[in-house]
């Protein structure tokens, strides 16, 4: 008899695994329920829709070749039948039966299985604030809330708009109202910083400073008490612990909870963060059911813990692993290291690994270094500043994570990948100061940034570069603590010498051994450079002299004046 | 006393070394010695100076900050001295003395060291054809070089240029003259593809198509036999194995040989392929002498074979590596994957580990696949095609290889650069079915081109999709031998069957099942949609109703149209 398969959920890994499995046996029998009308979409695409760089909604739910996922797709061209508006009530582990109720007309049914796969996704977290449910409020998860969204504002309904926390979603979606129809946006993150779980502070301002510049009003550490308006006109302005925001429109951005309720009904095994538990093989804690997508914790591959990294990519691989796992193969699914991006704007934001903050809390002891140098040839006519963070255990010399960012986004993304495919083997510092990466001038430097990342983060860690944050830097300037010496020409520091006085002296890394006597020797001293090779070089020379209470200001004024518009030079 | 450190050779390796070594140990007494009187120039950059991307040769020889790396330079901003016109004539090992020659006067003096390097670098092969040494004919090695040719060239002497030998400085040659100056550009190569070390003969083609496109024209299997010209007007024309080209300039890319003389002198251990021999560490069979850059032999971390890779990038690793070991360290260079990468026009080219013919000759059994997908999501507005090939070995499944390319040059590379990164850890098919590069849709695909590399090869390779080459294909069609089932819709096989009668059916994939009987049983039949997964997919069908004599071709239509111009749609 035909193996039978159930697949609860028809987003991304659902239909991943049904068409994998009638790939490996033909004869299979694969049915897919779903709640929803709409299945088979690109559901991180929908910032792009609502910005409008997708025309149609069915951009979003047809394949490459422009034919539609819907029903009849997957029956005439996979050979799986899908049931929509079909709810999943409850598994019967023993009869291996899943009980499902036509939601239309309410007709319940108990489907036999061999194999049962739980794909059900997560929900928004929708905190019960006052005025949640107004209208004009609404979460970002479906083609439905897309389609309201996009129907609102394309009506020019909307002038004002707050989009409520700060992670790739919210930004993604302030990008998307701001820039195509705009639209006054303001984005609130309680945290302290945009995207908290993925970047470490000094990145995280670089990409507020970044939206800001574009338009978007961010505010952090700003918590939202209440959302005010009525029902009949919908809502009028969002309460936050310091002010109200008026706004025809509030896009709640908040996380997503994974949808655990069947398996935990069924007494599956879940996770710390309440997610299924799955073995490599993306099997639960019952032999006959897989689970996958975002509803399932798997491994994270640095800190070693459990974690729910909800990502249609990491639920497309899971789901072909239960697909094979299913007809008999061995496929192991072995975890992730959070690997991230994002465009905003004219930036490409991507991580890989841990934050600073997260190898803290996982036991490390981190420590890192801060680059700042051309994607390209520095020669090159194409380059552009690439920023990048790379974090090692110090201990252990173990990498535990890097971010970027710059304005070549795919250049960007090419290091932040690299670097993550050797996250996994547990790489040290050497294995990326030699990483191979390809070289020609149009597309990487000789001694590429991800290179000299962990060259300079070796420097660090040994102790030969003494470095400073830029923001703890900005503290201690701002707070009239420090001096800074400025070892670029006299060209490029005289508007800062003019600015600052005596707080900024400048002599040329090129002229520093001829004029050691120059060099204030009792007090604590801010080296920088244009980026951070040549405020090393300073620093080393200075200590040679005996000069050793310097810092060197990581990224240089590269990083400076991105961090803070103040320190950008007249053009 | 100072730890006297000389090093010969002052363009790439030789002053990354030497500046390491003063920023470990700033008391260390380093000098380079150069022959020539440029030094520390960026030698990969020269194309881009003939082309007009980089406008003045200073661009080349400077520093990131635009400071000029010249003498003074390394005195002053690195501590370094470096004696340029200083020829090294030999090593007295015993005594740790080189002797050395002004070239200017002529002196000789004998320099003492604790620590010597070799950083000498390659030189052009230049075969005894007759009239190689006429006014016109140069090769591509250095700053001389470079000047020489742009002079020709912008003083509008150069109407027609001839380029001998088809790898990568060959193809950036090429476009250099033929896209800034309009020079009617001829590229010779002796064997039957273009870049035969890098790639294999599938993606060699496309590269060739492309500049073909560009107004380049390309003779592959093309031996040249004489330059014909006289000393007083120069040369007027290169004699091939088939014709006469007229050409008022000949450059001359044709590879490069190790600089070993010194060493081979010395009794320095050299390899197979004729480069210096060196352990992890970078040391020569002199635990006294290190060697790296162009002049030495690697180990190949695919093949496991001694290997000449003549780059700037490892050239700049392995020199950090040196000066760290010279100062104490014990760091290592483990070898390399043969990464590359290289601009052609519009079109991005990357490679990483062996081609198929490098991987048989390494005595594995390959297997691969070719694969073409947008670089972002199919729904972003920015996606372009990506052509990819995977290689893996039969028996172990582990990757051997990638070759990539397409118009998203920072994608293509990014794709490259991740797998490549593995290839050191053994890693097999699963490794990069799963691999983790970071996914949103402006960036990636869910299911990313790299990971359905991975998923296709594993299908080839479990003898359930069964694919012919793009080239075998061709030149079965070709010859009448074969028919094709196009199974992509009907308006895009209608120009198609238009074109081929008889030979070209079309049943879409979708409406298979329903029309099997149309399909020819008894005949072999070559299955082909847009880029690949739905012949597959009708493949299996078809396989199902027992119809075996198939073969899905390779990439589809993208691959096809790309290979062979005559299957581009007409528009």
């Amino acid at each position: 008899m035909a193996k039978r398969v159930i697949i609860v959920g028809a987003v991304a890994l659902g239909p991943k695994a049904a068409c994998r499995i009638k790939r490996l046996d033909p004869s299979a029998d694969v049915t897919i329920i779903d709640k929803d009308n709409l299945i088979s979409y690109g559901g991180c695409g929908i910032p792009y829709y609502v910005g409008g760089d997708v025309g149609e909604i069915e951009g979003l739910c047809s394949t490459s070749a422009h034919v539609l996922r819907d029903q009849k797709f997957f029956q005439n061209a996979k050979g799986v039948e899908v049931r929509t508006q079909t709810e999943a009530l409850s598994i019967n582990r023993m009869a291996k039966k899943l009980k499902v109720r036509n939601i239309t007309d309410g007709h319940e049914e108990d489907l036999e299985y061999d194999s049962l796969v739980l794909a059900t996704g997560a929900t928004p977290v929708c905190p019960p604030l006052p005025g949640i449910d107004l209208p004009g409020v609404s979460v970002v998860a479906n083609l439905h809330h897309a389609k309201l969204i996009k129907e609102m504002v394309s009506r020019g309904e909307v002038e004002n708009a707050v989009v409520i926390g700060g992670g790739a979603i919210g930004i993604e979606m302030a990008e998307a109202l701001n820039d195509l129809w705009g639209i006054e946006t303001t984005l609130v993150e309680m945290m302290d910083q945009l995207v908290p779980t993925a970047f470490g502070k000094e990145f995280a301002l670089l990409i507020k400073n970044h939206m800001e510049e574009k338009g978007i009003r961010v505010l952090v550490s700003e918590k939202v008490t209440k959302i005010l308006g009525d029902k009949k006109s919908g809502v009028t302005a969002v309460k936050t612990s310091s002010s109200d925001i008026p706004c025809d429109l509030v896009v709640l951005s908040m996380g997503v909870r994974p949808n655990t309720q069947l398996a935990s009904d069924a007494g599956l095994a879940l996770g710390g963060f309440g997610g299924i538990l799955v073995d490599h093989g993306m099997k639960t804690s019952d032999p006959y059911i897989y689970a996958g997508g975002d509803c399932v914790e798997i491994p994270h591959l640095v800190s070693g813990r459990s974690v729910l990294l909800p990502l249609g990519s990491l639920a497309n691989r899971q789901g072909r692993v239960i697909g094979t796992n299913i007809c008999g193969g061995c496929e192991r699914f072995k975890g992730a290291v959070g690997s991230f991006c994002l465009k905003v704007f004219d930036l490409g934001v991507a991580k890989a690994g841990l934050t600073l903050q997260q190898a803290k809390e996982a036991g490390f002891d981190p420590v890192h270094a801060v680059v700042v140098q051309s994607d390209r040839a520095h020669f090159f006519p194409t380059q552009q500043l690439m920023y990048m963070k790379l974090i090692a255990d110090r201990n252990t010399r173990r990498v535990l994570g890097i971010e970027a960012l710059g304005a070549g986004g795919d250049a960007v993304k090419a290091r932040v990948d690299a670097v993550a495919a050797i996250l996994p083997y547990k790489a040290d510092i050497s294995d990326v100061s030699n990483l191979e990466v390809a070289y020609a001038p149009p597309f990487a430097s000789a001694m590429d940034i991800v290179n000299n990342a962990a060259n300079t983060l070796e420097n660090i860690m040994e102790g030969r570069n003494k470095p400073v944050d830029t923001i703890d830097f900005l503290s201690d300037f701002k707070n009239n603590k420090t001096r800074v010496l400025d070892v670029r020409s006299a060209v490029q520091s005289g508007p800062f010498i003019k600015k600052y006085g005596e707080q900024w002296l400048n002599i040329p890394q090129e002229d520093l051994a001829l004029n050691m006597e120059k060099v204030p020797r009792d007090e604590p001293l801010h080296l920088i450079c244009g980026s951070g090779p040549r405020s090393y070089e300073a620093q080393l020379l200075l200590r040679k002299n005996g000069i050793n209470n310097t810092k060197n200001i990581q990224g240089g004024i590269g990083m400076l004046k991105f961090s803070d518009p103040v320190f950008a030079p007249p053009d």
